[in-house]
């Protein structure tokens, strides 16, 4: 879990003995690729921390497609974060797009980790806040951008996401048919 | 101030004396409607909290027109939060809707703020997650949902929206034109 000390030191001053206690808050779990870690209608259990591999969140849509809204590669976290802190149902699905080492932590053990550890809500406001700053950003480029603009935006800024990520859920995260993705990727090309 | 009071007691316990502390990081601000608070590629030097009234933060979009990206009514913070935490320029303008009281906070204020009261950290995770809980669900509408059925839903959940804010700016959020606007009205209406 070296990675996740490395990770935790960028944003707090954690010694090792804090930093195996905290540990103890958190499951260690390997997901095979396509394995379901949340379902919706399912209350939102965990929240989820990558820490080698990717995983994403996507819900159904009413025509019965998966509509992909995130993903998560290292060092990031993913949960529905509305139905996590309220200990809700989700309205979203989580799965593993890579086979994938993660960290899990539920509600109670959250609360318990912030309790024994209070410097971890600061590790936990420069999370989300760094969070919501992407999220304000991606808020104006769905209003500013047309999906091609916002492909290429994307793809410029993040070079691990064409890369890594397969071409179908490209598609299902921007909102296209994988036919039409080909040709955007085509023009591009040429 | 009180109210201020009021609404950090949802989140954290501060006794009177810590409170006149965390007070006096921030600046209390009057503001006349339309006056502007920040203007793009002006450095984002404030996060501002309403005590009351309305401000919104908007860009100029390719054609000229404002693009209102968000509102923010009592008990709410507004900000670029990205240029914000890095102290860069910033791409979006914030202006008051109506007149209003706020405060302000600067950066240097805000360090400073969460080292001598490190409670203030847990404040300000709980309202960036709840921020950023918001954006979830918001990215979601705006994939989901045709800007009519986003209407409905956001003057059903938020009808304060519909009553204060003026038309021509529930357009700009929306991103229709005034007249477009005034259709759907009538067509709900009838």
């Amino acid at each position: 879990m070296e990675s996740f000390k490395a990770h935790l030191d960028k944003f707090i001053s954690i010694n090792d003995e804090e930093f195996a206690s905290v540990m103890s808050f958190f499951e260690v779990l390997t997901v095979k690729k396509k394995q379901n870690l949340m379902l919706e209608d399912e209350v939102c259990q965990f929240k989820y921390f990558v820490i080698q591999g990717c995983l994403r969140k996507f819900f159904i849509n009413e025509k019965g497609i998966e509509q992909t809204t995130e993903f998560a590669i290292e060092n990031w976290w993913i949960s529905d974060t509305f139905a996590f802190e309220k200990q809700i149902k989700s309205t979203f699905n989580i799965q593993a797009v890579e086979n994938s080492q993660i960290l899990a932590i539920d509600y109670d053990a959250q609360e318990k980790l912030l309790e024994k550890h209070p410097l971890m809500e600061k590790y936990f406001r420069m999370v989300y806040q760094t969070a919501y700053a992407a999220a304000e950003k991606r808020i104006r480029y769905l209003y500013e951008m047309t999906k091609e603009e916002y492909y290429i935006h994307f793809s410029t800024l993040y070079p691990w996401f064409i890369q890594r990520i397969p071409q179908y859920l490209i598609a299902s995260f921007l909102g296209f048919t994988p036919e039409y993705l080909s040709e955007i990727r085509a023009k591009l090309r040429s």
